[in-house]
């Protein structure tokens, strides 16, 4: 991978048990136009209201992020934490302050200990001529069991550009840990507020269309950063480089959304929740986002159970508008129920069968309209408990 | 238990397995004041159609019920068997057919066989001399582990009354079933809008005040019957009466949801989730029921993790007006956290000795207003997943 312009380090700060780096920096060469989607939750980590304040000009140049402590519910001594880093690698780069985005993700409500960043940024930015953006993507892993990375990459006029991406964990992943976060870089050079727009519905079909527990955190952050350092013709919204452009980021976050998911806690099997026939866009996703966190729905997945009634109950309760008797299910090809009413004892040996593999889709069609959106959600399992509730037993 | 007027009648119609009685009968003398509260769901069972219609005049003088089949998703068949049922019940008792209430739950998706229930009304309507309310409560259980009942008892210048309820499992709660049902019955004599003014509101502190998967029903409904035939003077909004009486039903009700929560699937813990210092009331049950709902929240209850930071990031996403720098957190008297930080190491020993207990509180404070409320839920357990993923394998 090639992406111009932009150089990687991770280092061992000794935030997260010894032996695994926690500490990572992404730094272009140039300022960056950017553009980041933040958690929408009230209780915010200090990093996130930090970097929120910084990427309002729409340009950022390096990105600091350290695993282990998510810097969240730690008042105003966390605020300061999260402020001297970032003064820190301004100065270390001689960039300005607000061009560095901070990211944190790890155990909420403990301090994150200033000095043990502080003695580390040295090395790490000695170290940005030797980093991968590989190291970045395992660096920020917490409960993940393996890292996440995608990348894309297409022409603007005959000139080349790439598109890479990293993530890290879905929902808030592990006993006392938060965070979602990705980071997009690209060398393609995209007008902002295009970059922005692209950049913000992208995100709405792949990390906001995912669903491990339902549990927002406090620190979800997804920053795509685009250099231009591939000079190429700058890429706008009334062009096809736009829509090429669109479809590979549309691509690279699905690709990383849909990773996350696979990689849930205790998950076992992937599903996509496609939900069509509804009154408009937003009672589709209302309606596929209950069934995608649905307890009982979830353990039927677990228990490879072709529960439909559950689904249609979760359907009936999400909110959407819903004609119970113009209710219709498959899974994959199969159809389980028809007009409100089981298709029949077929149906069910059939549908059992599409449970039992590791990867399906469910089709619910409200039959009202032509509303629809796509989730993706993992089963409820019992290592989901034990991540989750034996950690410390 | 003496209340005046009513009798019931238990049998087995072969609907649940063998050896289970699963259709019951509540009758009075007398058409009695009623009234209804059922699933806001838009898949709503076909009974629950049918008894909204029926209730709509605010009177009922019979309710039968049967469990192993919720009569649900099946369509103009299942509404038939509904109506059929009523029109039975109705012939067999010699009373108006809207005066019957019919309830159903069970498993969704199936048809309800009406020939079990034609040639079980007979005997049903003969044992109405013999039956007492504990059958009934045991008739309807389902997934639950022991019958919820209880009783209160008033006067109203001088006239004795009584109040009994019953109910059934919390939730969503058995492989392929469904419904909350809970069936409150008074032999006092209550005008017939306050009745369900005070009935509705003491819903809304009881039953709408649980959660233990966060799963909808198809077929919850709660309903009451005030038969006036303890003579007491007509108790009316206006009247210390009135104040009595709704504290009765305040407690009776309460009794019973705390009842379904203690019986909720895989459940070891019993917590109350005091939501205070809110902008408003709405805001204030919105906030708990997300800490109520939320899988992690759920995990660590069951882990005795004392996780106050799931508990903040979970009232952050509610919706709920949140600043951050002002919350507080107790686990029934050991404070966690305040002004949105911990409140230090020696909390962290204490907070873990009370989730070691079968019943605590955690009490959040918004520091905003004045706004309250509070909810109960239970932990999630591995035997929650086990109850509703490993049924069928």
């Amino acid at each position: 991978m090639d992406i111009k312009g932009f150089s990687f380090s991770t280092v061992e700060a000794a935030i997260k048990k010894p032996g695994r780096k926690d500490l990572a920096l992404i730094y272009s060469e140039v300022p960056a136009n950017a553009a980041a989607v933040f958690t929408t939750s009230s209780v915010k980590a200090a990093p996130v209201l930090l970097s929120q304040k910084n990427i309002a000009g729409g340009t950022a140049q390096a990105l600091i992020v350290n695993s282990g402590n998510a810097n969240a519910c730690t008042g105003e001594q966390g605020m300061n934490v999260a402020v001297e880093t970032s003064e820190l690698i301004s100065a270390a780069l001689g960039i300005d302050k607000s061009a560095v985005q901070v990211c944190s993700t790890g155990v909420i409500g403990v301090q994150l200990p200033v000095e043990k960043i502080r003695s580390a940024i040295p090395s790490l930015v000695t170290a940005l001529s030797s980093g991968t953006f590989s190291d970045v993507a395992k660096a920020i892993m917490t409960t993940d069991t393996f890292p996440k990375e995608a990348t894309g990459n297409g022409a603007a006029a005959g000139t080349d550009y790439m598109v890479a991406g990293v993530a890290k964990g879905a929902g808030m992943i592990m006993p006392n840990m938060a965070t979602m976060l990705s980071f997009i870089i690209t060398d393609a050079a995209v007008e902002p507020t295009f970059l922005n727009n692209t950049f913000r519905a992208a995100v709405n079909r792949s990390f906001n269309a995912i669903t491990v527990d339902g549990d927002t955190s406090t620190n979800d952050t997804c920053l795509i950063m685009a250099n231009g350092m591939a000079e190429n013709r700058l890429i706008t919204s009334d062009s096809s480089d736009g829509e090429t452009f669109a479809g590979i980021l549309d691509n690279v976050l699905l690709s990383l959304a849909k990773q996350i998911v696979k990689d849930g806690e205790g998950a076992t099997k992937f599903v996509e929740i496609k939900l069509i026939g509804a009154r408009n866009d937003s009672d589709a996703k209302r309606a596929a986002m209950a069934v995608a966190n649905s307890s009982l729905v979830k353990t039927a997945f677990c228990g490879e159970d072709a529960n439909w009634g559950r689904i249609f109950a979760a359907v009936g309760y999400s909110g959407a508008e819903v004609d119970q008797s113009r209710l219709s299910l498959c899974f994959d090809d199969v159809c389980m129920a028809r007009n409100g009413i089981f298709a029949g004892d077929d149906a069910e040996a059939r549908g059992t069968v599409i449970l039992k593999k590791e990867e399906f889709t469910v089709t619910v069609d409200l039959g009202l309209g032509t509303g629809s959106a796509t989730v993706y959600t993992s089963d409820l399992t019992h290592d989901y408990i034990s991540i989750n509730a034996d950690y410390r037993s």
